[in-house]
């Protein structure tokens, strides 16, 4: 499709500025900033950014763009990593950042009603006084928006669930520019379609998300984080399947290759044995998480596993954490000046061994080195390529291991994608993936975005 | 909408037994038992039934329904509550319940998929000597195929979620015939567009269910069952509260009033003290849920409730349990040859009480005697309403007590249904509820069944 015309940009840009007066954006530096993500993918800018502070701007700013059939690209903080955020049929990108207002918290229920601008960082900030927190952790500081977009879910997943699940209700614009909420606030509900699930994760392909009603919790009694070293990856695996299948309610349980243990060392100054590791934590109440820990303690033993390294206190737990949300950061720096491309398959708890350790003998037999790191509770793990985009065979040697990746996941029941999404970039697996459903998703599509304006060639082609 | 002429039944009917031979009925008896669930709604029989082995079968079934237009409704164990199989227009019902297979059990990764046709009990007797169980019940032995159609959850979804948690992934038959699978089995998965939560729920209005991948969870190191009673309705209500705010992960936690109280002691036998009552069961290691049941018997203390009385036997605890899933029963025994008119609002939890206090208050007011039961921990509760459908009266009176109810729970922010689902029964409130997001139901109906045949009338009327 091609991109829109320099005399319809200028005529939506106009009606946009009646609306919006100067939160309508032409300049090159804010287009650019808009048309890319953290990804190696290649940039392209939309032709128009908008900055709206209400759900009825958003719905203002969808109608005008419907009337002249151009496309909508929802931006919140930019840490997507398939291209979910590239103009590449040029557009309008709609940039949620500003509506980052905590609407309101009900303590009493565990709810919260956010804008999507709302960082998640930002969330918890405000929560903490109140014993609450929002426990769902990419990594990147990501928008509740766009989290809920990509149905994100990191480190806490294993115990909490992902967007998926802890999203109660939201207020969607629709592709004509109408407002709807999906739900209410009960924590259950059969009153006709899921209309909430069908949003989380849609990637603003059926409408823009302006309002996100999110499960809370209480912050646990006890918090306690520990890092255990193995002598092998596989073993650090295998210890890993073992503390699922016994039904420990972990809160995470991190690998971390000896690579990545290597850059985080270099990176965060952590001064761990540079071996392959896990980071771990335990929430519950004193007596649970100690018994939780005595028992992880022994399987890991089991497996060979170090004693534990406790940071009980906050401010080493921290410091842990941070290393591991750094871990792209860290392998980044392993070859200065490289770009990240980050492989993201999620398999069966019981297949996980034999796709890290295949994954590993694959990787073996490339030049391209790549960091491994995972949510492993999940059965979930990336790879982070170190390439130089400017180099194609450099792009086509990490798109060949992507590939051998996913379909090796497939072939074990597994996802192209555990939680950055389809995007633009692995739209070419979702065929492989779904099959026949296929069909059913852009049944889907078709009837909620007739006109193929909601961010435009990302999860499916029409 | 007509029913379906007679002509072209005789056609429909003899296409069907060119596939399925002597398992295509008929006979007025085997009609007449598939046009009613458990429910005061009027009974209209399908003018066929049919009773396929197969997914490939079910698909060649909709085929020949939907080249003549003709009505499907697909029927488990006829205990819905909203009128969801009444045959209204008449048509093919699809009896899944010779679809009874457990197709495989993956003990290691805690999963299993099964044929819709498989009940609960009979799933959890599968399971058992693997140390595993599905935790998900309604109450009634009804198959797990309608238990994800109407998205289900009962007595244990406040520590283990509702359906919607649960299944990982179907298979569905499409209104067109074309098969697909929803999902994959990695525990999360952000490929793509949820297909497997659109069609739980969805009450055979979008396709028919014929694989149900599910969650499984290890049994309990420790189970333990407890009934503890109350001076008066608030207190036991707000020490449920209290329990789910503290986040305390108890498994049940079911509220009886003290006419259920009565109703259960006679008709099952139990000799409870004759007060507002919990039914509490805690799971977890045998520390864990010794914790878990001390502070929840503090908690209860301070609202005025009795001393725990334990069940920690295996044959007590089936006994205490069967008692409540009869409760609806022990209600019936109340007024001999009465029917039932169950209610299904779910509200924030910080609502409860006082939804439950007004509605007994409104209660007050009525010649109709309703017993109340609860999944409390979830904000779910129901009255039992006893009457005689053949008296207008009384069904006008049941109808204005549920209105209220319903507006009631709205109100609160809550749902119509937090279990039941909306059938033929409850669409009139579905406007009420979700406003202008009917349209968007409306749009996903008509995208996957634009002829409406798919159990047409239930949910969205086209």
């Amino acid at each position: 499709m091609a991109a829109v015309e320099a005399a319809s940009v200028d005529k939506v840009g106009l009606e946009l500025q009646a609306i919006l007066g100067d939160r309508v954006s032409r300049s090159q530096s804010v287009r650019d900033h808009h048309g890319k993500d953290e990804s190696w993918h290649h940039p392209i800018a939309p032709d128009i950014v908008v900055f709206p502070h209400s759900t009825e701007e958003v719905a203002a700013i969808v109608k005008i763009c419907a009337e002249h059939g151009t496309p909508v690209i929802p931006f919140g903080a930019g840490t997507s990593l398939e291209g979910h955020v590239i103009a590449d049929r040029g557009g309008v990108c709609i940039d949620l950042m500003q509506m980052d207002q905590v609407l309101a918290v009900n303590a009493e229920d565990l709810d919260c009603r956010v804008q999507p601008g709302v960082t998640r960082k930002q969330l918890n900030s405000y929560l903490r006084d109140m014993g609450l927190f929002f426990p769902i952790d990419p990594g990147a500081n990501a928008s509740i928006g766009g989290m809920t977009a990509t149905r994100a879910s990191g480190t806490n997943a294993v115990r909490y669930g992902t967007m998926r699940e802890n999203v109660l209700a939201l207020t969607v614009v629709l592709s004509d520019g109408r407002i709807i909420k999906t739900s209410r606030r009960a924590r259950k509900s059969a009153a006709g379609y899921d209309l909430t699930r069908l949003f989380v994760g849609s990637e603003g392909t059926l409408g823009v998300i302006t309002e996100i009603t999110l499960r809370l919790y209480g912050i646990p009694e006890s918090i306690t984080s520990a890092v255990v070293s193995f002598p092998d990856l596989k073993s650090a695996v295998d210890s890993v399947i073992s503390t699922i299948q016994m039904g420990i309610p972990i809160a995470r349980i991190e690998l971390l290759d000896k690579l990545q243990v290597q850059a985080c060392n270099s990176y965060s100054g952590l001064g761990l044995a540079e071996q392959p590791t896990l980071f771990l934590e335990f929430h519950g109440t004193t007596a649970g998480a100690e018994e939780q820990a005595k028992l992880v303690g022994e399987i890991s033993g089991e497996f060979g596993g170090s004693d534990f390294q406790w940071t009980g206190q906050l401010e080493e737990r921290n410091k842990l954490w941070e290393a591991r949300h750094n871990a792209a950061y860290a392998a980044q720096s392993l070859r200065p000046g490289c770009q990240l491309w980050a492989t993201d398959v999620c398999v069966p708890i019981s297949r996980l061994a034999d796709c890290i350790m295949e994954t590993q003998a694959d990787l073996e037999g490339s030049y391209l080195q790549a960091p491994l790191v995972g949510h492993v509770g999940d059965g979930n793990f990336h790879l982070t390529l170190l390439i130089d985009p400017e180099k194609p065979e450099e792009l086509e040697e990490a798109n060949r291991i992507n590939d051998r990746l996913v379909m090796r996941a497939l072939a074990m029941e597994g996802t192209c994608t555990g939680e950055h999404g389809i995007g633009s970039g692995k739209m070419k697996f979702l065929q492989a993936e779904h099959g026949d459903a296929v069909a059913a998703m852009r049944t889907l599509k078709l009837a909620f975005d007739p006109q193929n304006i909601m961010n435009p060639g990302k999860i499916i082609s029409l």
